[in-house]
């Protein structure tokens, strides 16, 4: 029985933000699993930012994606042919398949979801590579203490809604930054931040003076730009900034007009002793076990809130990429690809 | 018997480069120690590049000189005068009595300084501050490991001949980058590096690039602007970048014209998961005793070449500070204010 299998392919590389151009959509059979392997079946994609460097030729955090390849991204995925001992006809797994609808694997680095413990999507953000890259990045190297003041931009997004969460987990006083009143909005009361400010808004500069009296002790960072040049004027001695990515540099085509701004940013490092670190999820494993279980534990407690922005069907996910990168989405964005068995709805 | 005191005032806040201008001369009577204290008579001088900072209005690493004091400054001093117990006349103390000829000290922060175990103006260099700062950001911050590719700006300074030497003592393969060729010369054939690069030279990328086919691991940061972004664009997976200085950004009165470069900063500390720490050797006076043996062993050894670069008479300081400032000295700079005792040249 020969599924067909719809997948969404690196056609062109982006200049700029991507097009449609840039992504082909072809429908092939489904593989066919071989001996101890498994057939998986896409339920959720998990749309990541990441992807947008892997876009490009260059080398960024991993190998770029081949033109003709098809596109990057985490997926939760039932198991519906299986010849390996480990995992069952039915079964839930965390994989890596990509803009897909079915695909083989033999098991390696495969984890398997119990729908009765959360909701299996959740493995895409709060307790996925999401939810690592703001435990790891907040507290490894942001290492916040009771007290502190934590900005953290992009708080609306995927991984800034829980490392400031998690920050306030730590007694700390949390300021978010994000690009609408509906974001800032949602950060504060649906999350629990002390504060959010509007980077678009005229009064930004004065607003986050206002909330950062005190000045920042940690700065969680996701964006660059303006908002990380007009954070730096706030940083306390000894502040720390997990650098987790840079969203407004993603798209540029070219640098940005003058001054050239490197002297400010230096500055700031320099006098005030600040420790600015680069980090990826994938140096991190080791912390993985410790991240699920005070992360299973927060969730229970009530204690970390959890926001996914769903869109339907695996034919939206170019679009819905590009309103990521644009800042359209609200927390976590998946890609619903299938029904989960036993729903009828997003 | 009343002193004559000559001093060098902060007279204006320098805009850019200092100017004479910007310094007074002025001579007083020498202060009278009162009970429990000493007079101290200054031999040497350390000129500083942070001294720069200092002479802005805002804050920099430590409190801006106010207008019409004395100029701050390391010093190696004479005890010429004592009413206190732990020292006697003749005794040579480290203190940060400035730019002037006498100062009265209670003893507090001085440092006893042996004669017949060193020369005495070493204690503003090798096993001083610049030492230190030395030591502290390539052990501690650089973490150089054997087989590191390790590059240091500003190589031929006070700070970054030093610190060469320590990574070399660790193993690595050490790349300088210097201001001239004589430096260039000084720095790989006195000092030991495996290779040192003119950043003035016409082929600076190109030599770089060829000077670290392996990337680097540690780049020892003292300058800033070009040789930053050079040196960026080689870093390795996790490599580490201790923020010594950045003497390119000590006198610009605007930023540099555009594009903004920022974007490629951020972008090789995201990629490469680079460590980027600011640091001040006062914030780690825990790791004096450590530093001391160590390099007390080294020098005695042989291992550490120092080299000073030595201005007669307290009236040239200025002009010496602002040569210092356009990368005029070769080593560390000092001035030799008064003759010690039994010596009749510098």
């Amino acid at each position: 029985m020969s599924q067909s299998n719809k997948q969404i392919l690196l056609e062109t590389r982006p200049l700029g933000l991507p097009k449609s151009t840039n992504f082909k959509f072809v429908q092939t059979d489904a593989p066919q699993p071989g001996a101890g392997e498994l057939l998986l079946k896409t339920l959720y994609l998990s749309l990541d930012p990441s992807v947008r460097g892997r876009m490009n030729e260059g080398k960024s955090y991993i190998e770029p994606i081949a033109i003709g390849e098809v596109l990057a991204g985490a997926t939760v995925s039932q198991v519906i042919q299986s010849d390996h001992p480990d995992f069952s006809v039915d079964d839930f797994v965390l994989s890596e398949n990509g803009w897909q609808e079915y695909a083989v694997s033999d098991g390696t680095g495969l984890r398997k979801l119990d729908p009765r413990k959360q909701p299996v999507s959740q493995a895409l953000g709060v307790t996925g590579v999401p939810g690592l890259a703001a435990y790891v990045g907040m507290l490894d190297i942001g290492k916040p203490q009771s007290g502190d003041t934590v900005v953290v931009s992009s708080a609306a997004g995927a991984v800034g809604s829980i490392a400031g969460q998690i920050a306030k987990l730590q007694g700390c006083r949390v300021i978010g930054i994000a690009g609408t009143p509906t974001k800032c909005d949602h950060v504060v009361n649906k999350l629990g931040f002390d504060d959010c400010i509007n980077y678009k808004s005229d009064g930004f500069l004065s607003q986050l003076a206002n909330a950062c009296p005190d000045g920042v002790d940690v700065y969680f960072e996701n964006v660059g730009g303006r908002v990380l040049e007009a954070v730096c004027g706030h940083l306390n001695t000894g502040a720390r900034v997990p650098l987790c990515g840079g969203i407004a540099y993603y798209n540029l085509t070219e640098l940005p007009p003058g001054p050239d701004r490197v002297p400010l940013l230096m500055r700031s490092l320099l006098v005030n002793r600040v420790l600015m670190q680069g980090f990826i999820v994938q140096d991190h494993l080791d912390r993985e076990a410790a991240f699920l279980d005070d992360m299973t534990a927060w969730m229970e407690n009530g204690d970390i809130v959890y926001h996914e922005d769903r869109v339907e069907g695996l034919q939206n996910a170019p679009e819905a990429f590009k309103g990521m990168l644009m800042g359209r989405n609200l927390g976590k964005h998946i890609v619903r690809v299938a029904l989960e068995p036993g729903k009828t709805q997003i």
